[in-house]
């Protein structure tokens, strides 16, 4: 009799028939963007100028992040590896193909075709990012059927979030401070209030690290951190203004980094340092520094930002997870609403600062290209002044920096706003029958769905150290073990 | 008495007879190339302009393809994880010094010397994956004096047969596919065919992997896919073909990605996934863009080729790779005819198909650029007409869109029979003596060629697994599994 | 009560008084520099040719080496694989922070104020590597509170020689050889001279490596081995010597490579490859090759340098370690003197001869840019001369290579004394009480300083082995083992 969480139907059946669909509409709509087009080429055209070489680098650094870093740090649990690494595998690839799609329709269709560059996988890839920082919440209660279907729906809510905001709100947010992680973070807590899972508020017996899992995972924060600056400068404006993003992120990262040592010895009770820390509050700093990422905030504020959001994101796991969990039915597996949520909305607020502070004396007439809705509008003849000094120079709505940080508020509440919704709704469909939903007993427990090894048994290890455990008062012991 | 698959002799002899010669090689006959040489620098040359800055970052993504990925995806036996890695990491060193003599002695060599820049290196990388598919074939059966001899050998052959290949047949071969995978595939199972050991077609106890080796060769296959667009692309044309390459094997990919997935767990009796399958099939789109990846053949084809790579790649593990061994005398250890033969063969078709579909129409003018052999011959009115259109285009043999399809075809069948031959006679020049191969019981256990730690002993492992089994009866299990 | 190693006051305090000290000298002190700074940009400036497009791909490489390849070299032991990666974090991401207001100070400050752009953060790196190349000194021993203290003291001796070898001294050093490998190396020697533990010479019972550390261990090698060319041509000049330099880097690693191979298997007992080897002495070339790193010294230079330098490395492992460690009571952990310090001289002499030997025949007009000493100068009419060659020639000293030779032994003594100095100063520091040192017993144990998962337990893990042990008689083996 087939398993009620066998693959071997599901799986196939909703992959082929999303392939299938994306076929179709990749034959119907997609075609290559002017600089991958080789019918656009002509002698007035300079290879080394195709923006590939401008996107590329950042792609590739970012994919690194996606795929190698998320799938190591997802792969934290003892017996939950395999899904932590692989999930994240399978979900990311489908999601920016999804995506490039989605998005592509919203912001690269035009003459009937959606035009496809590196341009656009590198959008595509937030977008999958996206997805995989919701999936922490869920990790180890859901079946990859569910995985997919979470990134079926949420890459379309995004991306109408994403062209709505962009368009009509009309924001600064560089490294994607709002419309990345708090739209990731409130969609990943609709969908795990959803699937809430009352048993496991008590503990699971296999919801534990290993020595190699926590190795492993450190190794996904390692490459997430090293990365970092790239994801947060790959969509700014080319010049000094991606420089001051790298500058930024590194320094919040760094200062964030030493500030969790602090905070993970002193809150310990026997005073040492505890893993989960390591692993993800030391990256507080990237998100933190992300919405200002790109302004003349000074390299100090970005050092303070990086304690700041590591100390939010820090209490966030000590207080704010356990208590969600027990009081909100908010069950956030891996404390998405610390690392994105909590520091988000710190950083929302610091953008909303640096739009406030932001003068021409700071910026020179930057200012109104980093804070375009700021320019004057077509027609204002302080345009044409400005265009004398930077030539180009598009065309803005004429805000204040009064009414620029309105419009920032408003866009942090409306994407809260969506992105919750969006989740709780994309929860029912994911609670549906025939999404393989694991049991609670057989969460977080890699046998579900893998053949697995045979040195994999949770029974064989559990035994192995009751044995043990039973024979070590018998056996005298050579090496003497600090208290 | 020392054992007969000692290294303490032949290892060094090896390796210092060959070092010499190649050091004498260098001396004599290598120079650095003009963007390397200081004395061709003067007021007219802009440092920024140097070959190098297009050459290195694909260098440096496909070093950690070969050393990491390739590396990490070898280690996936419980019992073979360092011979794996450090074999991998040896034959690789050995072979990219080794292709740069004698690549460059075909491709770089005038005035009497090869002359060396960072383009070499990236052309002896090419040459240096060769090697490592083919030991992919033969991985757990051969000592680092075989491997060594391998690369000793093949890489002539590989540098004779793409000399030819590229001089006299001319082909578009973009990604490799019929130069590199092809000519690796049958070289590979030239060797292992006739280093064929019946008795291990009926399995190995050793022949298992670990939950740890499998999680570590799933990195090294994230490593491999992360970077493959760099590999498919880093010999292009610059530009809007570079451009190309980059998308056709990021949608490749993706799409073979998620079809492993859905095949993997509808074939699997229990409707499971498999980790060998994420591991190898989820590549396969990587390799089946290949011949075509810099035409513009449409993302939705690189779409579709994809999924039809990946779709014979897992059937070919599932069929083929069992029926060679036993029928054909040939164990293809990792499946490298499956990832790489069979993928390269529906490459190779595919190429074929864009070639006498490609139209000025679609291409413009650059049409004579990227099918650079169907471009007129010098003289020819239509040449100085393009020329106006693509300044510097380079006069080409006035072939047609079929000829050149022949030609593709001619290539295809010289490749492979001059690496199956090849591979043969490399076969028994590695079956001599001297050779240090294990005995069949040695296969596959690192013990045989490393000193190992403590908790490595494949016997204390087993024998623990007895001692719990035994016990498991007697103890009471706190966890119940899932069957 | 508080145990004499608890984290709990002691680290915190530590990291907290150090940001705030930071934080008001970031305040006080740092800014932009023109190429971050938005007010400097105007219709003139083109974004593309921001410096941080030229450093940050550098910039990047590096900190992959740093973060994962550093952490997980480090990570070698069994018991203390996460302290390995993990102080290395902590360690690195201070170590940054802090010289890029130290180094900053030196080499940046102007107008009053420090001016931050990607190039000090590279610099900053380089400064970081030299604190962690100590590290391996004194892996194992030291609690995180005394790393700290180590970086912040040993950063500024290092700025402070850097500083004073550039301005006063003047060298060529473009790999780092002599201010960055032999200036870590004899630091650390002295820390660890003065941290000396009697007790350990006769070994450890935790002193020892596990299959899966090592394999770990490995995979940081491999990531240094890939991005070192990057290392080492991170701060030449841009063109041709960059292009050199990369090409040097990487014949030199891959020389030292395969002789590695050679010599561990020639001086194994049982002919037989020894793991640390591999981790180790593969590196060699990559030091060795720096100082001459830039220069015309051939392709074939390079790869003898590699094989002398991994020579060299190898018998100080095998030779000088234990002598040092029984005689000079310098316990050298991870044998930096070996990889860093023998290879450095080697380097350094290279270095020379290659300077002794440049001429004008070989080197064009660029001589006087790469030995930038030997430039004419200002006023010298040679000076204009060459000026119509390479057009913004900075005007130098007018040295001859003898003189520079001499300098640059002046700068290997100069260096070589500083950081002895310094570093038995450092060391006294880190002695002092409330530095949380480890006793002795505890060493190379993660327990110590961590909450560690339950399967860790030098306890368990040890009389585990002695059940089987004492079992592995009574059981009959189903796979005989080679001996």
């Amino acid at each position: 009799m087939r398993s009620r969480t066998s693959l071997q139907v599901r799986l196939p059946m909703l992959i082929f028939a999303l392939e299938i669909v994306m076929l179709v509409l990749y034959s119907l709509f997609v075609t290559y963007d002017d600089n991958a087009n080789a019918k656009m080429q002509n002698n007035e055209t300079n290879p080394m100028e195709n923006s590939m070489y401008r996107d590329y680098p950042y792609f590739a650094d970012v994919q690194v992040m996606i795929f190698v870093g998320f799938g190591c740090l997802l792969a934290f649990f003892r017996f939950y590896g395999f899904s932590g690494m692989v999930f994240n595998f399978l979900t990311a690839a489908f999601a920016i193909q999804w995506a490039t799609l989605i998005q592509g329709f919203f912001q690269f269709y035009y003459d009937g075709k959606i035009h496809v560059g590196v341009i656009n996988l590198l959008n595509a890839e937030f977008a999958c990012a996206v997805v995989l920082i919701s999936y922490g919440a869920v990790l180890g209660k859901t079946s990859p059927v569910q995985l997919v279907v979470m990134a079926l729906l949420e890459i379309p809510v995004f991306a109408v979030t994403e062209w709505a905001v962009l368009k009509y709100i009309r924001i600064n947010d560089a490294g994607g401070t709002i419309l990345i992680h708090l739209f990731a973070c409130y969609f990943g807590l609709g969908v795990t209030f959803v699937l809430y899972r009352p048993s496991l508020n008590s503990g699971h017996a296999k919801e534990v690290t290993s020595y190699n899992s926590d190795i492993l995972s450190v190794m996904g924060t390692l490459f997430l951190w090293v990365f970092w600056p790239s994801f947060n400068s790959a969509l700014t404006f080319k010049g000094d203004d991606q420089h001051r993003a790298i500058l930024h992120t590194f320094i919040g990262l760094s200062s964030s980094t030493i500030t969790a040592f602090a905070l993970s010895a002193m809150f310990n009770k026997r005073g040492k340092l505890t893993m989960a820390d390591i692993q993800n509050v030391t990256l507080a700093g990237g998100v933190t520094v992300g919405a200002s990422v790109d302004m003349m905030i000074s390299p100090a504020a970005a050092f303070a930002l990086g304690i700041m959001g590591c100390t939010a994101c820090f209490f966030g796991y000590k207080y704010l997870t356990p208590f969600m969990a027990r009081r909100l039915r908010i069950q956030d597996q891996c404390g998405i609403h610390n690392l994105h949520g909590l520091t988000g909305l710190i950083s929302s607020t610091a953008g909303i600062c640096a739009i406030l502070l932001a003068t021409e004396e700071t910026y020179g007439p930057s200012l109104y290209q980093i804070f375009s809705h700021r320019a004057p509008p077509e027609g204002d003849p302080k345009l044409a002044e400005l265009r004398q000094l930077i030539p180009g120079l598009k065309p803005g709505l004429g805000r204040t920096a009064k009414e620029q940080a309105l419009f920032q508020l408003a866009a942090v509440f409306a994407t809260i706003a969506a992105s919750a919704v969006g989740g709780v709704l994309t929860g029912f469909v994911m609670k549906l029958k025939f999404m393989a939903s694991p049991s609670d007993e057989d969460c977080f427990d890699d046998e579900l769905f893998f053949d697995v090894p045979s040195d994999f048994d949770t029974g064989i290890v559990l035994k192995m150290e009751k044995i043990l455990d039973e024979k070590s008062q018998s056996i005298p012991m050579n090496i003497t073990k600090d208290q």
